[in-house]
Formats: structure tokens, C-alpha cells, sequence
């Protein structure tokens, strides 16, 4: 599903439902990435844990993309609110929880996917310091194409949808400027 | 309406609008209860802390069911969209803030009430660890069944709605296992 | 707009989009009124940080006035769901971020301007202590009157729409009682 948006995958991985495994998952793919989405991790289970990392890393918080996978989710189903997914800002990528459900994760990427070319051209434009997590490796900030760059490799291998079906895992998108990842 | 849901009510109590106060309250009554509904303090008034001091306590927050209860109000009256209310889990127990007017109280929690045996048992499965705030009181973790024990007795008095019409009380319902509450 | 809404302007700056800068001068124009108004700085770029500073400064938020803005932006444009903006209360000054764009910044305040006369007379009524944030100079609280004063000078002009066009500016709504102004 990302990659029929053109949003190659360059990395995949399945974290243990442990917060600072999943902090420190996120902090390694926001080097590699502008995109990172995970799956699972977002329901209310104690070992539900993926939101509160992804706050914890994230510096800036993106609600209304969590209040839109809820509101498209509210149609197919009212046990949408419960979803706890968050979206934010870990320097110049976007961190995306999906549910772990595969029609969940689906609904919630369908309802966001729109926008996220344009989100990603509005992190980075040609007008903007670029900080990242590690800025030593980008000593060249330009402008984001979102539409990637579709010969990077992909260090995984996700289902038919994109998505795997369960468990907190994070599929990193790449960065636009793939030879400045570290 | 809480026990109309059959949810019997196994505890209540009056705060004054202190957040030190409605924090230790919170406390206390999740070691008793899978549920804790408070009225009031979720205003613009410089005493409304109530929605501060459930954020305080709950580690995980569900911002998908006070957007759901404004969605709902906002049906009623404009006004909704300033309801602060929040909503989030204290170790295994559901906190829920509910507005103090009598009207939005109702309005709040019958927007989120259908979906509420299913988020109390996600919150418990079978398969899931169960730390809880005094887990030694929980030797044993089970199931939520979340039409509870009717048999759990009240501990004060609540009006016709189940629910008291001003003021940032508390109302706790009863734990799933009520023979391990503390 | 604003001042069409019967909101006299009381005064105005430009600030660099710089956290500390932003906190100090929501800080200081909270001393002066009773709504402040921004304007830029809650994009996705990494300068955009005036929601980060607005939560750093107010101890009180107000998640739904931020919902109902991006629910209103979602019928002009689906990118709506990426304005970050929050709302929130610093002592008894409400604080609303709106977006940069002046379509932006004018379709957010026209999504809460029809409650904001009623939230400011929540937060300060007859019966609620009125701590501010220096509460010396407030000797004798008293209920808002949400219409202002008309005669409060404007300390800098605005646009026709009330609205600075780009940058993280603040518009600093009266106090409604401006006499115990410092």
C-alpha cells in the first residue's frame, strides 16, 4: 500500500512491545527515513505501549492526523476511538502509529496517505534549516521529493498490504536524499 | 445509567477541586475498580483541574474518547468544544472525565458507554500480563467480564443518572475480580 | 475580525519563530489581556514550534477548540489535518494558535469565535478565585464581560481581516478588566 503511493520501503523491523526498545527503534529509523509507521501497540492493553514512545521521542505532536485515522475509522467501526495511535515529528521525519489490526492499520493509512506528500514537502522546504538527529550526515538539506527514490532497497519484506499483521512493527520509508543516511 | 449498563457502582466520593487531592483519589479508586468516572473540574475555570490531575495519574492516555464525547455534544450545543475532559488508563483501570453539568455528563458518557465493556476487556486479556497499581493484591489475573459482580455494594449514594450533578467527584466501578480489591 | 467581534486589539508583536522567544511573549501579553491570539509557527517545518511553546506555557489545555478548528479547515482543504495548533489557558488568559496562512488563520477563528465570549466568562466567574499569573497587581476579581472595552488603545495596527498574513505574531486580546492591567 505505501509502496503503490511511492513510498518505497528501505527497512523493516519487529520490536518487542518494550517502550525503550521501541524509542530506540524510532530514533535508528528517523536516521534512515523521512517516514516511519508502525503497527501495533496502540490498543489498551498494558504492553500497549507504541504512543507513549513515540511521544517520548517525538518533539512535535501531529493530532489531527490521529484524530483523521479515527474519524475514517469511526465509519467501519465505533471501537475506532479506542485506537491510541499518535503521529509526530522526531526532527525531519514523520512517525505514524497504525493499529495492529490489518483492516485497522489499512483504514488508518487510507485516511492519511493523502497528505503525507505534502506533509513530507512541508518538513523540509527549500526555505528551512535542517536539523536532524544525526546533522553531521546532511551536510546538504534540500528540498523533500516524496515520491523517493524507488531503487532504494528494502531490508524486508512486508504482506501484500504493506503492513505486517501484528506486533509493534516499524516499516521506515526512505529518506529523499538516500545517500546522506547513515 | 452506569448500572443500567451494568456497571454497579462500587464506590463514590466528593473532592474538593485541589489536584493533589483528585490525584489520590484516582488512585485509591483504581486499586478498587476497572473504571473510574469522575464529574466535574473539566471546565475553563482556574479551579477545573480535574482533567490535569487524571493526565497526571494515567500513563496512557485515550484522547479517542474525549474526542468522541465533544463529537457528541457538539450535537447538543456548541459549548462542547470546551469541555476538557480527558480519558486514560491508570495501570489496568479506565478513567474517564465527565463534564459536572448534569446534562453533559449524560450527554459525555453515553457517547463513549457502548464501547465500553470491549475497551475494559482489551485492557485485560487472557493472554496479556496484568501489572496493576498493588499487583500483590492480584495473585491471580483473569479475564475482564465487565458486566461485573451486581453483588458489589455501593458505597454512597448516587442520583437517578448515576450521576452526581456538580462538584469533581469520583465514581468507581467495581473491579472485574472484586475479591482481590484492596 | 477580531475587533468586528467586539474583541478590541490591545496590542501586537512579531516574534522569531524561537521557543523561548514565543513562551516569553505569550507570557507577557497574558499579563495584558485575556485572549491571545497567534498566528504562524504550527506547520510541520522544523522552525514551526509556537504549539510546543503554547503547552510549555499553559498549564491548562483545551483539546477540543484545536479539534473544532481542524474539523472546520477539513471542509475547505483535507491539508486542515496538519495544522498543529493548540489551545489552552495560562492562568486566566486563553491562548489559540492559528495557522500562518491568512485562509488558514481566518477559517480556525471563524470555527471558534461564536464560543469564545462564553469561555472567557468561564474562566473567571463571581464565585472562582482568580489567580493570575501576578496576582498582585489583580486585587478585585471580577466576572468577565467578554465584550471589552471598546476604548482600549490598539498598541499596533492589523490587516483588515485583524490578521497578520505569515510569521508567529501575537495578538493580544484587552483585559476585560484593564485598569488592573500591569
Amino acid at each position: 500500500m505505501l509502496e503503490a503511493a511511492r513510498f518505497p520501503v528501505v527497512d523493516t523491523c519487529v520490536i518487542a512491545d518494550e517502550q525503550p526498545l521501541i524509542e530506540d527503534a524510532l530514533r535508528r529509523l528517523a536516521t534512515q527515513s523521512r517516514l516511519v509507521v508502525t503497527t501495533g501497540g496502540t490498543g489498551l492493553s498494558v504492553r500497549d505501549v507504541t504512543p507513549e514512545a513515540t511521544r517520548a521521542v517525538c518533539g512535535r505532536l501531529l493530532d489531527g492526523l490521529a484524530e483523521q485515522m479515527r474519524a475514517e475509522g469511526l465509519k467501519e467501526t465505533p471501537f475506532a476511538v479506542l485506537s491510541r495511535g499518535v503521529c509526530g515529528l522526531l526532527g525531519a521525519t514523520l512517525v505514524i502509529n497504525l493499529p495492529g489490526s490489518p483492516q485497522g492499520a489499512v483504514c488508518s493509512l487510507r485516511a492519511v496517505l493523502p497528505v503525507l506528500p505534502h506533509a513530507l514537502r512541508l518538513v523540509v522546504d527549500a526555505n528551512t534549516p535542517h536539523p536532524v538527529p544525526h546533522p553531521a550526515s546532511h551536510p546538504a538539506p534540500r528540498p523533500v521529493d516524496p515520491t523517493g527514490h524507488p531503487g532504494v532497497p528494502v531490508s524486508a519484506p512486508v504482506d501484500d498490504e504493506g503492513i505486517r499483521p501484528s506486533g509493534p512493527d516499524t516499516v521506515a520509508e526512505p529518506l529523499s536524499d538516500p545517500e546522506s543516511a547513515v
